[in-house]
């Protein structure tokens, strides 16, 4: 939400965004400059491609895409630039994001699409900033600290699990 | 291949060529005339959007899209046009052609591709001729013969294996 | 719900009404004359190929056929007639519509069902649009403009998204 | 291959006769009369229709269909006949049989298909047998010489495997 | 539930009930007499054996075995019996019953078992009296009726379909 | 193949002996006893029972059981045994060991089978060895050895690739 | 919860903790020592390492490892010790835990892991007793236990279903 | 090959390395420096965690990881390290590389994996380089052409379709 993004994120259809919110918080976290826009790869496509081209004339880096079902955003946005474009399956209808897995990640050899997981926002923002780490010290330096309290997290975590189960057993329970 | 072509064919890679050439032979089979085209949804897309274009502007009236994996193609195709569009899945790599048929068949709404079946290049051709047959009596006639020559085929294999089987019971095999 | 149906839809088990719906408002919206069937390939075999004879004999161009389970509607109505077959998978019981899907594309050489996605009805309706704009100017035209209705819809969603984003970070929360 | 058969055996394509002639050498082995049909649910359905009535008519007791891709055919004749049906899935192109296997088996409430495994020629052989047993002594007696011979195929296998095991670990392979 | 029951059911875990008891409906609606037996084919499997033997021993001439998960409980019966037996996969826990699909249908050459649908406990049981319906005219001849009925009551809903959807025209909703 | 086998390794059919193969050599390498069986879950039910229980009472340790298709053996055999039972999931047929896997791991709660991967015979040897180890200091020792010949198996060969590559270099191919 | 644990129990994040507890309760049942730990292959993956390693040396014997979708934590245990590690997948996502399944089961030769089902912690629990039983008699007899009152489990719902359909019978329900 | 290695290559298993050569070409063609590593996350994971450490020390940019079966490895790199990690799923075993995809693409969030195709090495290349492009003109400009290759390859073998079709066509085949 800058001049000068260095993240674009396009989803298909608005209807993605509460899944694809997870991305622009780490962004935010990791105060990347970003832009967010809605357009269809079959219902506005010359509109995405031309979105495509202005993002990457101004210095925009990578994009992220969003899309479920059939999802040929991804697909259609990293044949129309040379940046790295990280495609994001959302799960939506009967196939639960089978469908959208595979139309991402199986693209023909000469355009891939850097594919995270079925839903998993966190991990295309992460993956954004990795990219943009390179020859920018303060963000690798960030993603250090990053990784560095995910360890604490789960630290933490497992001292509170122990910590319940002793006082339940203390209470008798076990 | 002709001035005025009905069906325009245009698959993502030439080895797609040697399953698409069955739905080619049906349209050489009922006189339909047609054109193929070698185009890609993520390395030629602005030709290949160019050629749907011209296509539509010179009276073409249905296109068939052939593409494997990730297959866009049918699906961008479709986007770009008010034709009807059918979509050929191919199977290729390590899914067998699943990945391209969910690429192709879960078009979200308000883009619809109509699929057949994976590798079934014939069902293709057919349909496209169904489509044309409307208002074409000639072509709804040749269909219903094209029927009956199914039928009869269908009669001609069960006698042929019901004369094996007997000669097989006569000569004391069974 | 006319004289003279241009499309004929026909359905396995009055339980598929409510995704069925969504095709017949797309052909309202059209004003194309349509006609509904619930009749079954199993239990009403005869009563739907009676079904199909008159529709095609009345000058019916189109039929959209759904089923979920094992769906066989759709292939035996296409065995039963040379008009197109548009063929919709319905989601139901444990396999959530995979089986149908499978059951309705992987039709036999000789024998095509235009299949569209899962519970896709939205696109069975358009797809029969798509298939009876072929000489009717009009439709080919209403066509154009409903997707230039779909891309404005797309493009509303962006600004309205964007202008969200925007008022949340003028509200401090980004 | 008799008068009065008890067991018809159709196939929808003579593709499918290697596949199936397992269940037929099963039927000859227990000297069940049968017949065998190549008829299609699609592309001679009236004729399949008819074979079956008059089937159930002379004293035919069960019927084994037999079918790849979307596999109609099995659920066809069920829907026309209150005889048994069983449904022999065949592995056929890029799915190998999953497609006919769910367009076989999960048939609508109302209309079951006894299915077999894919390719699974000799089970749909002698479910036949097992069917026609109940007040056949006869052959319910070869049914319970079957299984012992099967018990003493493995018993010898086993003995073999043994014994091979033992020379090699006499040879010092081991 | 009676003397000389002719259909035993079996189910591997008193929670497959529900599911079951559809069957039960259709056995009792066509006064087939049955018994049932919650028995495993891992946690009390000689129990299970001993059952199958006398129930066979009694005149019993159709078993019904239903079972979720890595459901062996049709196998193992059919293992253990000369009689057809049924198997209906219970979905349960994760994979949604295509675990128990496999594990009923893809048994070895030898000793089949007649797959029914996931959940499909109305087909298990009406196939169970297609079974006994050979050399049993009074059951025969109900089936013909059951299907009748089927049929019928496909042609009530087609006809409740049509006259909702002309007075909701007629209300000048459509 | 000794007295006192510590491992029974027991497979569905002999076809399946050339997999469970690699199995055996591990036991050979870590000089465990063992012994081989073939026997069915459905074809020899109780000889298969009778093995187990003679097995456990002469000090058997583990068991490896080994199947196909609609694999019930493992499951059937921990049923009736408390040692653990070890499942291979042999591809075999159609469905290539998916089958396999999911009738075997899949187990109702009470009756656990260890399964490894498909096809898996040296994993289902090594596990057998790792069980044993416990309370057997040359087992476990034996282990560690093995777990640093494979490790530096490993560096052989990424040294073998390293040499391999740089000699390509030199000889100017790259 | 004690000085030497026999058992360890590590899982990837808190929230597999609801299903593990299962595992947990298992073990008290059959007063097994047990450790549980909350830690990650990929954000704590040294200190996962460590505590295999302090685990082993302190007298540890079987570990079970829980995770859902890329589930690595099974295998990356098994790869440090010589123990034998029990994989439990968590269904989680939308894959459902087939992900996690695969990633656990599909171990390269070299590093098996005793995978049960999906979800399965009271099989993972059983499995980790049945492991410990060998050369400690009292748990072996609490196996056979245990086993019999799965058994005696089964018969008391067989006859508790057995009264309810009698009395509904009686009631004239059937 | 050289001092300053930007990408490093590291492979589970040699064997993947027929599939990981095309990566390599590519990295060739575009003149970036890279090395290569057969390492285990296995068999071998601290010296895979060791090299990780290293090459990020060195300077090293981009990572890829190959692996099959159940593919922990570009998970454990991509958990070690803030570099971006690709991973490329390798077809092996029964499950045809399904297993791998799952394994690789569906990390749980904190750790992303830049997944792409199954066996997909040179877009697996490509990744890499688009990512090094960030602030390397030279080689975005290289990736443009690269670009532009791709679209005449393809628009040639248009031409030799169409010429091929041609000279058919003259000959009089068609």
């Amino acid at each position: 939400m800058s001049e000068m993004s260095l993240v674009g994120i396009v989803m298909g259809s608005d209807s993605d965004y509460p899944v694809v919110e997870e991305a622009i918080r780490v962004l935010q976290k990791f105060k990347v400059p970003y832009e967010v826009k809605v357009s269809s790869a079959h219902r506005t496509l010359e509109r995405t491609l031309s979105w495509v081209k202005v993002f990457e004339a101004q210095g925009g880096q990578v994009i992220i895409a969003a899309a479920g079902l059939a999802a040929h955003l991804p697909g259609v946005v990293a044949g129309s630039t040379s940046l790295p474009v990280i495609g994001l399956p959302i799960a939506s209808g009967a196939l639960a994001g089978v469908d959208a897995l595979y139309a991402i990640v199986q693209m023909p050899p000469g355009v891939p699409v850097a594919t995270v997981g079925i839903g998993a926002a966190r991990n295309a923002g992460l993956l954004a900033v990795q990219i943009l780490a390179a020859g920018r010290e303060p963000l690798r330096s960030a993603l250090r600290t990053y990784r560095r309290e995910l360890a604490e997290e789960v630290e933490r975590k497992d001292l509170a699990l122990l910590t319940k189960l002793s006082e339940k057993a203390a209470a008798g329970e076990s």
